[in-house]
């Protein structure tokens, strides 16, 4: 074979006249004037080779039987390209060929190598190894790890070490469905797989390490989505004797140079901050995208008078109204397109969606009237009413609101194009509550986890008012997604006593759980905290794109599920006697 | 709490008059003339803290309160030591301290936190998390992280891309026995977890990635040893157009420059090689340790005319006569340890081991009479016995010979201290055997994997002789382990359609097992090969460690099987229902 000399999209001017050999893909070939000339592909980039009868008849004669996706090797001279083309890096030089080597053949693909390609998704996941060969795809993988690299980097010049932890462990309690693997050696019990390092990394922190760091897959078995994987990659961090304040700045750090790095930004830092009350009054979410305003406004008090029923009644029954001005928008929607609004917005729980559109004279639609007198001036003047606006309201109990609203903003700011995609609007939400009270059970759960430490000034709040009692936890926010979370850790035996107790937990059961865990606190552990980054999302965000199967090279889906090697499968016969042993039963399941 | 400034084992005397603030353990507490010495540690090492009456004797008041392992934080001022302790980096100071707060407390704990401690491993595994603290653990821990680190530089450096395969992925033929995991999507149906990442990284090539990487956890359901977890991490490499030359030198000097980084050792390349049968004759071994010498040597030319009929009889029967001079051993094994190494060799299947004791007047023992003639002349001369040696026979199937002769061999070494602890000897053991038979199912099976390229002057031999195909892999091995081992792939259809044949599988059978792969390389599949090295083994050998779980922070073991959350347990309701569903039963498992 010829062996390559160099790669195809490094070549400039500055190597004309120099011998080159070349290995690689045929992106295309075109017969002109007796000439062929093929567009020749590798990792690097394209360049133009070129057969002609003067220089080569044999390799001309080859040329002539390549297509499309042939695997090549090229041997030639740089030149001059008499027709520069300036779209391409090599566009000022091309190779004359004197020489080419079929090395592997290729069928006709069913879709084009290249960006700007008409294909469905599930096409380009059944053929994903051809899918990759796209430039976006390839520059997506390169972005992630150059994304990783640099998170590396950072950790080591830090003296974290990263120390893996297990994939096959103790299924624990509290989380989301747990992926099971039936033991071989003990029949009838089973492994889970980690739907986080937690217990591990604690550990590590009582075992003296002090900074720890881990790339780690991670596994929920939960419905695919567009941005949910059941496994998933995730950037591990704990440390010892470092509090909230430092963690949170060495973070900044670190985002801001992967951001540099692969982006060449430089992001202002400290990232801005946000309690979660506020994120939800404003932003009607815990992640909000701060790319565009549009925030949402309280108009409880301007309206618990007013004539409108619905409005005044949903206050005085202790909930709120809040609305969105949907700044010039009154144009925009239709009757109709404000009914598809109120569709949105009933599946997260809203009764109605009420709105007025702003005109010279004054409000309009069908609720205008109520708003013709005092209240209504006072209203226009709380949402800064301007003639051409849209004002859309919801009217219900709190979470509704903010969850209807919340999810409102985001639709309408991609449909009045709000947002500057070339933002990248990093931001802390801070403070957010300890528990979550599950109506259903009747009992508070953990909103991060069981060993969260509470804000040192709520404590005392954890037996009188558990639900208001605020924790040392935080979470990055990028562009209106979660990048992830991060809190300081309880060590110390009277708190977390008094977490289980909130949590419900009798002292017999809190120990069966989490018994082994408080054994190990108990011989000198550290004061500890650390965060975990979904790293598939940093990826996603910083590559523009918008579905995470884009940064995972072979996705789990739903549709292409056996068409890649990466889909469960029928058990062979001695698999599944292997089962039965593993399951402890006999001959009981049928598959 | 008193925030660190400092790190305990970094503090020399330069910091002489430093104001310092430590975070830390408690090494030990000495009392001694109304004074109070704590040594204190962190992951950087321990200094030594006074505490006197005249600086603070409030401090001195909490510091007699202190036990070992407490996590304190302390400050005071870095001065001159009285008695200086070489033995200790931080020797030449200590420090005045002037505060201390306590903060965690620590019961005593079940062993000390040293590295020559008399402690079970048992022990040391159910409180790995003390374990870990050990000074020894820590470092092989940092130097897991500096290998790991090194390799991922080296490769980035040379434009390898990391990218990351999947975890849950479908059970493959020919392998080990997989790990399964039953999907709840897909009911009556398993995921596999990775025996490697095989198939996935030759898609990689199959779309243009040219070079890629993963350091990647893999799993395969086997037995535990002391040198084989069931969960283990491999550096999983795969190169396009780089032929089994380039691929070995570059890992040559990764390897090297690992071994630089890690150990300060310049190790000489390239590497020795050896083929597979030199390495199974003179060793007895494919993966040879060549610190020391003690070959073995083939004896059958001179004995078959031996009045020794065991000896005569097995040349004659198409057998092999091996022996090994244990120089200068005669003195070191009674007949009785004798006994315990014939009762050794049994083991890989050899019906006896006959031995002669070289005296100065001759060859002594059991079977000495046999060779009073020429025959034993000869057999010293090829021997090269003299006086003191003691020499062992083997006579038996080759393969029964090379077994138990290349494991008498590393037994002998270690019994004579013949091996070189220092040492680093790496070798290359190459021109593996394509295929092996198996006498029980009457077929051929991939030594290596299905894909595994033969070498191109052996292609003819792949129908009229399938036995005698070497293949172009080799493996990697360092003082008598296996590190990994590497292959140029098949990518040609119809090599590929001859390695199947060979294997036994109909055109329909291998369409069923392998279509997937083979379809992917119809689409312009480049020339590729890869290695794939055990990450665990490797530091446990830099670690200068005898068992893999040293190198491993949580591993599984069969004693300690619940003790850390590491381990199977017993499903609840909740998960045996989901169970039901995912295994298509109904109420049929009772665990």
């Amino acid at each position: 074979m010829i062996k390559r000399t160099h790669q195809c999209g490094n070549l400039r001017k500055e190597e004309i006249g120099t011998q080159v050999q070349l290995n690689g893909w045929v992106q295309k070939r075109r017969d002109l004037g007796g000439l062929i000339f093929i567009d020749l592909r590798d990792r690097s980039g394209i360049v133009q080779v070129v057969f002609n009868p003067e220089e080569s008849s044999e390799a001309l004669n080859i040329a002539d039987n390549v297509r499309s996706e042939y695997v090549v090797a090229i041997k030639g001279t740089v030149v001059a390209r008499e027709a520069v083309n300036p779209n391409m890096p090599t566009g000022e030089i091309e190779i004359k060929a004197d020489g080419i080597e079929i090395i592997n053949e290729a069928k006709t693909t069913p879709f084009y190598i290249k960006d700007d390609v008409e294909v469905s998704e599930e096409m380009r996941l059944k053929y994903r190894y051809l899918d990759l060969r796209r430039p976006e795809m390839q520059e997506t993988f390169k972005m992630r790890h150059n994304v990783t690299k640099t998170m590396r980097n950072f950790l080591d010049e830090r003296e974290f070490l990263e120390i893996e932890t297990p994939m096959l462990t103790k299924s624990t309690p509290e989380g989301a469905r747990d992926y099971l693997v039936p033991s071989r050696v003990h029949p009838g019990e089973f492994y889970a797989l980690p739907q986080s390092p937690q217990i591990f990394k604690q550990l590590l922190m009582t075992s003296g390490f002090e900074k720890y760091f881990q790339v780690v897959r991670c596994f929920r078995d939960e419905d695919l989505r567009a941005d949910r994987q059941p496994e998933f990659t995730q950037v591990d961090i704990e440390t010892s004797f470092m509090d909230t304040e430092e963690l949170m700045a060495m973070m900044e750090e670190m985002m801001t140079k992967v951001v540099s790095e692969v982006k060449g930004i430089e992001i202002p830092s400290p990232f801005p901050r946000m309690t979660y009350k506020e994120a939800m009054e404003r932003y009607g979410s815990d992640k909000p995208d701060t790319r565009f305003a549009m925030e949402i406004i309280d108009v409880s008090a301007v309206v618990e008078n007013s004539s409108f029923k619905v409005f005044s009644s949903t206050v005085s029954n202790g909930g709120k109204v809040k609305a969105l001005n949907a700044k010039g928008a009154a144009s925009n929607y239709s009757r109709k397109d404000i009914d598809a609004l109120t569709e949105f917005v009933s599946v997260y729980g809203a009764k109605g969606l009420a709105w007025m559109k702003v005109e010279e004279d004054g409000l309009k639609g069908p609720i205008s009237k109520f708003f013709a007198d005092e209240t209504g001036t006072s209203l226009s003047e709380t949402l800064n009413a301007e003639a051409g606006d849209l004002l859309l309201f919801v009217a219900d109990k709190p979470q509704v609101v903010a969850d209807s609203l919340g999810a409102l903003r985001l639709k309408l700011g991609n449909e009045l194009n709000l947002i500057d995609q070339a933002k990248l609007n990093f931001l802390w939400v801070v403070d957010f509550p300890l528990l979550e009270f599950n109506e259903e059970d009747g009992r508070y759960y953990a909103a991060h986890h069981p060993f969260t430490m509470p804000k040192r000034e709520d404590l005392e709040m954890l037996d009188s008012d558990p639900g208001n009692v605020r924790a040392q936890a935080y979470d990055l926010v990028l562009n209106g997604y979660e990048l992830g979370g991060g809190s300081q850790r309880i060590f110390e035996r009277t708190i977390q006593e008094k977490m289980f107790k909130a949590l419900g937990f009798t002292e017999e059961a809190a120990k069966e759980e989490f018994g082994f865990l408080m054994e190990a606190f108990e011989y000198g552990t550290p004061p500890h905290g650390g965060i975990a980054l979904g790293l598939d999302r940093i990826v996603m965000l910083l590559a523009g794109r918008t579905n995470l199967r884009d940064t995972i090279a072979f996705p789990k889906t739903a549709s292409a599920s056996d068409l890649l090697t990466n889909a469960p499968s029928p058990v062979s016969e001695k698999q599944l006697d292997d089962l039965h042993l593993r399951l402890n039963v006999k001959n009981e399941i049928k598959l």
